[in-house]
């Protein structure tokens, strides 16, 4: 028996599972059905009402790619893929491809708190995953590539303070007033997008 | 006329299709349709009836992803791939593929003893395929890389073990009771991630 | 510009295309709707009744997988991917996707005549896309690996009298009785499956 | 931190997301419900009115391997992907994800203006997340395969002139007449796929 996972294979399962995801999303989106086929201010108005829906589609989207980039950061740091790590992996992806069932309630029951705050819940699964698997890492420094003390605990800081955090007060504030809950979800996404590609670009220069 | 497939290129189909069964079992997964939008009764109301959908999505994902080791495990022994190891190959994705239907049908089904009964008999075959798969691998040990009799034969009799049997207890158990069935099918997937990582753990030590 | 395509790409991206296309087809049989959900007499009736649609399935799983092979084997021959056959590459795969149709169809309507014969035509394009490519090949030798003119005739002629050949004449077959069809889709993937393994096989020892 | 992405990583996820694209496209055809399952005049009636249908799919199909073959042209020339070109790539994948709702949209209305104008308008915004992402490109030539200014500016160009400029003329045209904006859609693609493959089969001789 092997103790090892070849790695790139889990990687290419991974991202497939990424891409899929993140494609599906749209399909939750269904095409209006409208009387008059030629009928513009029919259609017009459909569309308009889909609003709410592609909001919760780009949220979505940009979520995943946001988790994905995670992901790769979590996997150039790994030396070897152990069991454990193969499980926690697993986990992180379960979580992930859950994504389409809480975006699309959120999407049809944009004003329903229950509706918003699941979504939160179910996030916060996702980010938990990845504080495992952060905290793993930590504790068993010999998989990864060498890295440093340091440098893995802050790995460990880092998702806790933007991902379950954030997520948990979104959960929260949904039940306040869902609006509040959107922000705290689009925050998560703007901040892994702008201030980090921000910082990378400056000490890449 | 080439005797030989290339490996990767038979792993990345494979990888493809393992990502796209273990993605696509959250879409049987329909939103529930409440009457008042904003109302928090009725959508957890509807929310707690598909928890045996829930339930039965989680069995398929880790399923699959046991599937996915145990096919990790035989493509990193093998040397070669053949024409009679792409078909034994393409037959245990024909049942994997198979998977979202009895699924589908368990979650919708739960207490419906042919319903629990047929997830089982589909999980056999699948297990059945692995066990041809191993039967052929270890009568033609030169497509292996060197393996020993000894390993081959060992690889034989625990797919036969873990696999077909557990499942073939969990068919015929259903029609004493569906919630054996379901001990049965959970176990599968217990061993293979909990005693199986806790070993590998161990001789990583 | 650069003149040729990376291969490995366009393996990928085609991989991804044939794992999708032979996933997606188990989607296509719902999960039938039963009154009483506990009964067992009414879900085996129902089950019985997809039986037209199961073997529908299961023939175009093989075809999508005997195409594969079939795929694989000129992608091996391939020394450059060009534009011209990156393009003959992507009318393959567009006939390729188009399956899932033509098997509901079939599987929906297994009496109907022009269902039936549907599923031949739709094939019969697909075969086609596969003799342009050999042809082109055959043609610029010098975008394969140093293959003799033989070989490469011998490809055209093989693809020509096993695929559109033989689905031209289900094609026809069909309006006399669909059953005679259903023979010569299936004969088409028994011919790549069991003689081509075994003289594989032969060849090998 | 690391500062650049791994671009297999980047390209195995982009690869992943175009082929399930090009090949969801068919789902969104439904099999025709007849009365009397083996009528023949039925059953052709049906499928002649899904021409349209048909019509829309095979643009939307040849305009993704349009789509994809820019991409592949464009990380060809990529030496590192940093965090903004990751971005810029998510951006553009989002666009090309969008495809399936106004392609069912235009292919359920194809002569109604606004559904036609819609799928011009999501596929100019597509154009421009090409035309941002090369001049990008353009003005970070360090992030390239050591590619000259001249070349990467007439990389802006070209995506300008084929790209967003016909497809806004076809958004705008389609409230003069539908068909007028069909020919500006497969326009994009017919120059893609033969003036641009009988140029570079040219310079390869």
């Amino acid at each position: 028996m092997s103790y090892y996972f070849t790695k790139s294979r889990v990687e290419t399962f991974s991202d497939g599972i990424f891409a899929i995801i993140i494609t599906l999303l749209i399909l939750e989106i269904k095409v209006p059905h409208i009387e008059l086929s030629e009928s513009i201010s029919e259609l017009s108005e459909d569309l308009l009402h889909l609003a709410p829906k592609f909001i919760a589609w780009v949220i979505s989207f940009l979520s995943v790619a946001v988790i994905w980039v995670n992901h790769h950061r979590i996997f150039e740091s790994l030396k070897h893929i152990n069991h454990a790590v193969f499980w926690l992996n697993a986990n992180l992806l379960l979580w992930v491809s859950f994504i389409p069932f809480p975006t699309a309630l959120m999407g049809d029951y944009p004003n329903n708190k229950l509706a918003v705050s699941f979504f939160g819940l179910s996030s916060l699964m996702m980010g938990i995953a990845f504080l495992i698997f952060r905290f793993y890492m930590w504790k068993r420094p010999e998989i990864t590539n060498d890295l440093s003390d340091e440098y893995l605990r802050r790995g460990v800081w880092n998702v806790l303070l933007f991902g379950p955090t954030l997520y948990l007060f979104g959960t929260a504030t949904a039940w306040i007033h869902p609006y509040i809950a959107f922000a705290f979800y689009a925050l998560v996404t703007i901040y892994f997008i702008f201030p980090q590609t921000a910082a990378s670009q400056k000490t890449e220069e």
